[in-house]
C-alpha cells in the first residue's frame, strides 16, 4: 500500500471525524476566494491548501513542476504531467501535512496556505475537452427497457457485448452549487395530435461518477484496458440531469440531446484513483464472455457509497437514493479500450460518466425515473410533500465516500437548485 | 451589397479563372509553412495573405484588434471578437487587395505578405470545442428510413417537428489532407449469433456543410432565429467518417458512436457567411408548420453546389455524387435557435454540422450507404473498379462553391485518403 494512503497517518490539520478529506484522499480542485484569483487547491478537512502560494514558496521544490502550474485557471495543465507526476505531487503533500513534518506546520505560511473551507469557491477544476456518457449499470440499462420497451428483453442485444455509450455536452458542466434553469422544449403528451412547446414536466436527476483523464493517445492508436488506469487523473460526483419527456419525442433514432444538455453538474474535487486504491471491488460477473479487447485483469471495480438527497425550498433534505459504484457491469477501464479500440483519441481533460448507477433494490434506484417508475409510485419527502419528478425550488444533492479501516475518502457535493424556467 | 461582395471587384493578385479564392471570398485559416509557426492567413487566387505580418506592419491598423491575434495557432480568440469584427477585418482586407489600391500592392511587404499556396500547410483552423451534428436533410433521413425501417413510414414522428441533432466528437475532428485510418470495432453480421471485431467493412463517407461559432449564450438564455447568424462565422465543407457495420450493431439506444468518432474531416478555409450573401435561397417549405421558435423570417438556405469524388490508389478521380446545401429542409438559424431553447449554451469555435445533405435524385445521395443502396447497387469508377464502400488507399474528396454574376465562392477541398486498419 502507498504511505500515502496509510489508515494510520495523521495530519496536523485538524479533520473531523465525518470529513470527506483526511490525508488519506488530497483531492485536487480550483478554488477562489474574494481577494484570490483562481488557483489550484487541495482539500483537508476543514482547509484548501493553496499548491500556488506552496509552490511559489518552494514547498514543492522535491516534485519538477513547471512555473506556475498551479496558477492557473484549470487544472488541465497540471493533468497533462500524467499519472505518475500527479501521484508525486499527492506523496509529496501527503509528507507535507503528515503530523510528525514541521517544515510547514511550523512556518509563517500556514496561514496563507490553509484557506478555511468556508472561504473558498469552488470553480470548474478542468476545462473539458470531451465528454462522453456511457450506460453501464445494468439494472439502469434493464429497468429503462422495461419501462419504456419490453420487460421481457430489456437490454438490448448488444449491452452484454460492449458498454453503449454516447457523447454529451461539454460546454453545459457546470460546478457544484451551480443553479439549473428547468428547461424548456418540445414534448408530446400522449394525449394531443402534434408537439407542444412547454417547459419539461419530467426534470429528473442522474447519479452517476465520472472520470477524468490525464493522458492521450494519438488519433488511430488504442488504449488497452491494461494502460488505461495510466489515463485516469481521479473521479467525480455526476449529475446527469435529464428532461424526460423531452428525451422521450426527441432521442430517436440518433440518441439523447436537448434532454440532456441543458446542464450537468459536477462535485468540484478531483479524488484521484490513488486516493481510491483501497477500496478496488470485483465488478459483476461479464456473461456471455466479452471479446478479447476487453478482457481485463486485476480487480477493476471500486467500492463508493452514493447517496441522493432532495433538499425542497422550505424543509430538510430527504435521502430517496443509495446505490454504489460497484454495481457497474462495464469498468473503467474496459469503457476507455471500448471507447479507443476504432482509434479516437482521448484528451486530457475529458470527462467519461458512467452512466445511471442503479443499484439491485428499489432504493438504489438512480433517478427519479426508475425510483417513481415514471411516476406510477410517488416519493414523500419528509416535509410530506411527494415527488414524481423535480419542482422548481428543489435542491438535488449526490454525496459519496468510499470507507475501510477507519479511512473515509469523499468527495464533496454535488448539488444543484432547481430555477422556474423563463417565463 | 456589401462592396467586397461586387462582382465587378478586382484584386491586384492573379485570380486563376476557376479558383475558389476571388477577392470576394477571403476566407479565413491557419496555415504554417517550413519556416513560419503557424498563423492566420485569408486565401486569394493561388496565395495565401499572412494576417500576422499584415497586423504587425500597420496594413491592418484602420481596425481595432488585439494586439497578435493572429499570431495564434487557432482562430478562436479572433472568433471571438464576433460577426461585425470579423466583417470589418475582410472589409479592410478587400480594400487592401482591390486592383487600384496600391498600398500593400507596390510596398515591399507584399512579398513576404503573400505566401504561394504550394508553399503553405493548412491546419486547424479552430480549436473546436463542441460539435454537434444534425440530421436536415429530409432525402437523406428518407433514404435511410426505408432501407433500415420502413419505406411507408421512413421519417420518424418527431422529424419534420424538430432539427433532429445529437452530440459528436470533438477531438477526432482534423483538416484535409489528413490520412483515416480504417476503424476496427465490434460488427455482428447476420450469419453469425455472436458479434465480432473486425475492421469495417463498410466504410463510408457522409458530404456535410458545417458553420463555425463566433458568438456565446449564457447557460440558460437561448438564440433566436433572428439573432442566430450573427453567431455564425462561416461555413466549412465537412465529411462525416462513417463506419456502417459498426453503426448498425452499437446505435440503440442512443445513438452513433464509435461508428462516427474515429474521424471527420474538415476543408481548411472559413468562408463568411458574409461572402455567401448574394447565394441565399428559399428553402423548402415546411409542412406541417413548425413551433412559433423555430418559424424564421428571411431566406435562410444557402445555394452551394457540392460534388464528392473518389480516387483510387492507382487511377483518377470519379465523380460520384452532385447535391447542393440548399436542400436542407432545416436552416441554420433553426438548428441554432432549436439547440439554445432549453438554454444550453454556445461557444466560440463550436462546429454545427448539417447532417448528410442528399438531394431528391440518386445522383445526389450524400452517401454510399445510400449512393450504393447498402451494397445492393455498386458504383463503378473511372478505373473500372467498383465501390460499394471505401477501400483502402481510396481518398473521398468534397469540393464545394457557390456561383453567381461570374463569382465563384469555393471552399478548398475536403479530403482524406483510407489507410487500412493497423494488424
Amino acid at each position: 500500500m502507498l504511505s500515502s494512503n496509510d489508515p494510520n497517518r495523521k495530519s496536523w490539520v485538524e479533520v473531523p471525524p465525518l470529513s470527506d478529506f483526511p490525508i488519506q484522499n488530497l483531492p485536487f480542485g480550483i478554488f477562489k476566494t474574494s481577494n484570490r484569483s483562481p488557483v489550484a487547491g487541495v482539500a483537508i478537512g476543514e482547509y484548501v491548501v493553496d499548491l500556488a502560494h506552496l509552490q511559489d514558496h518552494g514547498f514543492l521544490d522535491s516534485v519538477d513542476l513547471p512555473n506556475k502550474v498551479f496558477h492557473q485557471k484549470y487544472l488541465n495543465d497540471f493533468l497533462s504531467l500524467g499519472r505518475k507526476k500527479i501521484r508525486e505531487v499527492r506523496e509529496c503533500l501527503s509528507n507535507l501535512l503528515k503530523a510528525e513534518n514541521h517544515i510547514l506546520r511550523d512556518h509563517a505560511s500556514r496561514k496563507i496556505a490553509l484557506v478555511p473551507m468556508h472561504d473558498v469557491e469552488m470553480i470548474m477544476p478542468v476545462r473539458i475537452g470531451n465528454y462522453t456518457d456511457f450506460y453501464s449499470s445494468e439494472e439502469h440499462a434493464t429497468n429503462v427497457g422495461s419501462m419504456f420497451r419490453d420487460p421481457k428483453n430489456a437490454l438490448l442485444p448488444n449491452w452484454k457485448h460492449l458498454p453503449v455509450g454516447y457523447h454529451g455536452r461539454a460546454s453545459s458542466i457546470v460546478v457544484t452549487g451551480t443553479p439549473v434553469r428547468r428547461p424548456k422544449g418540445q414534448i408530446k403528451p400522449p394525449d394531443v395530435a402534434s408537439p407542444i412547446f412547454s417547459p419539461s414536466r419530467k426534470l429528473d436527476f442522474e447519479l452517476e461518477v465520472a472520470f477524468i483523464t490525464c493522458g492521450e493517445n494519438a488519433l488511430g492508436d488504442r488504449v488497452t484496458t491494461e494502460g488505461a488506469e495510466d489515463m485516469i487523473a481521479g473521479l467525480v460526483l455526476f449529475n446527469d440531469w435529464s428532461a424526460r419527456d423531452i428525451q422521450q419525442w426527441e432521442y430517436v433514432p440518433l440518441g439523447p440531446f436537448l434532454s440532456k444538455n441543458f446542464a450537468s453538474t459536477i462535485s468540484p474535487w478531483i479524488v484521484t484513483l490513488d486516493a481510491l486504491e483501497p477500496f478496488r471491488v470485483e465488478g459483476p460477473t461479464q456473461d456471455p464472455p466479452v471479446l478479447p479487447y476487453l478482457t481485463f485483469t486485476g480487480i477493476r471495480n471500486f467500492d463508493i457509497h452514493l447517496e441522493v438527497f432532495v433538499l425542497p425550498k422550505a424543509g430538510k433534505e430527504t435521502s430517496i437514493s443509495k446505490s454504489n459504484f460497484k454495481y457497474m457491469y462495464w469498468n473503467m477501464a474496459q469503457q476507455l479500450a471500448h471507447h479507443t479500440v476504432n482509434g479516437c483519441n482521448i484528451q486530457v481533460g475529458d470527462l467519461y460518466a458512467s452512466g445511471t448507477i442503479s443499484g439491485p433494490t428499489p432504493g438504489s434506484y438512480g433517478s427519479l425515473l426508475e425510483l417513481s417508475w415514471n411516476g406510477e409510485k410517488p416519493l414523500t419527502l419528509s416535509d410530506g410533500t411527494s415527488r414524481t419528478f423535480l419542482h422548481d425550488n428543489d435542491t438535488l444533492i449526490i454525496r459519496g465516500h468510499a470507507e475501510k479501516n477507519g479511512v473515509r475518502i469523499g468527495f464533496g457535493s454535488c448539488s444543484g437548485k432547481v430555477l422556474a424556467s423563463h417565463e
